[in-house]
């Protein structure tokens, strides 16, 4: 995939002079050469944020910022908003409900430019519901109170992102245990948990943190053991052995490696 | 340490049925002929918690139960308070303010005699703050905002349990960046985040974990790479390949091997 994703963990900052994260996605998407497009649809205020997120693109000088308002799935289908997404050099998801996005724009003709332009090098951001939609299976909800089967609530998601599981406002809304409690389930998938005004921007199989907090990885395919029963559904879950790592802005992480990677290991390709 | 301790995450259930942990510490403290001495000096209600424990552990069978009101240094000093210390063969130290009780009975001669029965096989049980000052360095606070050096404040416990960082009601309040953030910064400290309704019982070096939810250990002692910086104090923390448990009830852990113990190393004892 030649193009780029950008997950941001949710509530990124706005203000002038605090906006690295979307300043960079303006630029990736070619600054005032840029075609941005804007879908609300997770929203239930879609006119508020498409105002909001208008007005930061343009300060930060994107050329041209879209709003593509998909209400319904044959708003998702029809060729005026598939000929935006083909224009477009990036198109950001804001946030809302991750169904909202699944259920109009899932499977639309939307959701084909989409991938098609990613694989022409596109940039993709979602943040919050935005970016949990990213992953081939999401989460839907959960539970703060245990590490159990029927914590977290996963289906599958819009598949841009492989093999992760990714969690936003994490550290702010204590999301630890669902997230522990999805990967325990499923360790062939790498859990991502973002923080809020943090992100991740991922070109290949390496990302790299962006913004003010961490990056929590759960590798939960280190286990030695693990141990739960869909049989006893609100049964605890046992974890042995897990990996974590807390990546700050400017560390990169491999994720077929399933690895930190070294700045010697960045320089070596030099 | 012939005795044991009983570290609970807070919120532990009262309800006849439910109260297994409470159930646990009158049994191990002799049941009919247990003396149990209740410490609500953390709690700004401690009358109120008195007598809530004191029905509790009276439905459960404990022989005698006695609240013991330390409201100041010189009641921690007492021959009265003392002498109730060494007959007794449980102390329950309540919720509330760790630094009420770091502040009135540490160094006192309760703190003393308490080291003291411990050493000849009394059971030490605690709850939330009562639970927290347990360790030899206990949180005092800290923030959800990220991992970083100013996330979580830390100062010198009451010595009970060495080696451990504890933190309670930990899955409820969403803990887990204080948490990283402390053992980040002092990796041969243990990290040990319990849930409410839940608790550990210590015995030697080994735990076994009681209750409704999950203990979460984290291990930066296993860490590849930890960079932080007091010169950078609100800058974020990189902890990479930190080891992580989830255990439930009936899991035990050596604290000595820092690992779950496999039934077969248990049974491998007889």
């Amino acid at each position: 995939m030649p193009g780029m994703l950008l997950v941001i963990g949710g509530a990124e900052s706005h203000d002038a002079g605090d906006d690295e994260i979307l300043e960079r996605f303006v630029l990736l998407a070619g600054g005032a050469d840029a075609h941005l497009v804007v879908i609300a649809t997770a929203s239930l205020s879609p006119a508020d944020r498409e105002k909001e997120y208008a007005e930061v693109f343009h300060r930060l000088g994107a050329g041209r910022v879209t709003p593509l308002r998909l209400e319904s799935r044959e708003d998702a289908n029809s060729d005026l908003a598939v000929a935006a997404i083909e224009r477009a050099t990036g198109v950001f998801f804001t946030g809302g409900d991750q169904l909202r996005i699944t259920t109009v724009v899932g499977g639309s003709r939307v959701d084909s430019a989409l991938h098609a332009r990613l694989a022409e090098g596109m940039i993709l951001a979602g943040t919050s519901a935005g970016a949990t939609m990213m992953s081939s299976t999401m989460i839907l909800g959960g539970s703060l109170a245990s590490v159990s089967t029927t914590s977290v609530h996963t289906g599958p998601g819009m598949e841009f992102l492989p093999s992760v599981l990714i969690d936003m406002h994490f550290a702010e809304r204590g999301r630890l245990n669902r997230l522990l409690s999805a990967v325990a389930m499923f360790p062939h998938e790498l859990g991502l948990g973002i923080d809020e005004n943090t992100a991740i921007l991922v070109e290949g199989d390496v990302f790299e943190v962006l913004g003010r907090g961490t990056v929590t990885v759960i590798d939960a395919g280190k286990a030695i053991d693990i141990s739960c029963s869909s049989a006893e559904p609100d049964g605890p879950i046992a974890l042995w052995g897990a990996q974590l790592h807390v990546l700050p802005a400017g560390h990169r992480f491999n994720l077929t490696d399933r690895a930190p990677m070294r700045r010697a290991e960045e320089d070596h390709a030099d």
